[in-house]
This record gives C-alpha cells, structure tokens and sequence, in this order.
C-alpha cells in the first residue's frame, strides 16, 4: 500500500509539475497567438514599402506569414489553413483588365 | 496509508486527465497557430483585391488580422507585438515621392 501510494504521488507531481510548466511556459511567455513564427526574427517590426509605379500588371502578397516568398504569396496559406482551421487569404493588386 | 494513496492517485489521474483534454482538444483541435482570430469566419478564405488605379497616393495594408479597419491598417500590430512578443508590421502601398 505504501509502495502504491509513493509511485501514484509521485505520478501525480511529474503530471501536475508538467501541466504547470506548459502553463506558464510553453503557452503564456512563448508563442501563444503569434502570428509570425519565423520571418525575420531579428527585426522588431517586418514592414513593406512599395511603389506603385514599379507594381507591374498584378502582385499577391502574403497575409498568413508562411510564404516562401515572402513579402509575395506562394500559395502557402490554403496549407496554413487546412492545418490551423485558418480562413486567411492574400492580398491581391492588379491593373483594371489585367 | 490506504488514505493518502487513494488521495494521490485521484490526483494523479485528475492530473493526467486534464493534461491529456489540454493537449488534444484546446490546442490540437482549435486554435493553435491560427493568423486571424475575428475576422469574417464565416468566409473559408478571406482574399482582397484591388485595382492601382484606385489606390491613390499611398495605402497602408493590415498583415496582422487584429485592425478594426481591415484590409487596412490602423497601427493594432503595435499592441499585437507588444502582448504577444511577435515582429509583425503592415504593407505600404505609395506613389513615388507622395
């Protein structure tokens, strides 16, 4: 019985220890809601500037932040969304009958 | 003794089983990873397009998915970046020397 008792409370501490530290770890100081997991991780803000007159005919950039290709979209979102449950898309500029 | 091992083992199983429901079911399942948490979830795939000649002297675009004036920035990426420690920023869209 005592033997039963050491091993079912130290199962429970490993669990309850494990739980806290996802908790607080993992989840709260990590990555919890980012939307960005990897592109240019040095840089404290990734802006994009373009100019109008060098846009061409049409240009689709990325919003889901998956691109290969980023700041321009390579389909990466319709993986991101099936994966997540995402509904995200890109953002698409074009010349009037392009 | 008999005591105190029903007590850890409870716990213990209590312990595990909510590990077990956290792991699989609140991250799995739902929201893990997901770019945009609010807007239009009733649409599968949330695209915008635009034509240049409507632009106008400059456009500022969302890439965060938390902006009240979406597709459109209006500066939500600094409070995202701030709670959630991510480095995301918006696309400019201009004329040449606006």
């Amino acid at each position: 019985a005592e033997l039963i008792a050491a091993v079912s409370l130290a199962a429970g501490t490993v669990a309850v220890g494990f739980l806290a530290y996802r908790t607080f770890f993992s989840k709260e100081k990590c990555c919890k809601d980012r939307v960005n997991l990897d592109i240019q991780k040095d840089n404290p803000k990734v802006v994009h500037a373009f100019d109008i007159e060098d846009l061409g005919d049409k240009a689709v950039y990325c919003r889901c932040w998956r691109s290969k290709k980023f700041p321009l979209c390579d389909g990466s979102h319709t993986k991101h969304n099936e994966e997540t449950g995402d509904n995200v898309g890109p953002l698409i500029v074009k010349r009037k009958e392009a």
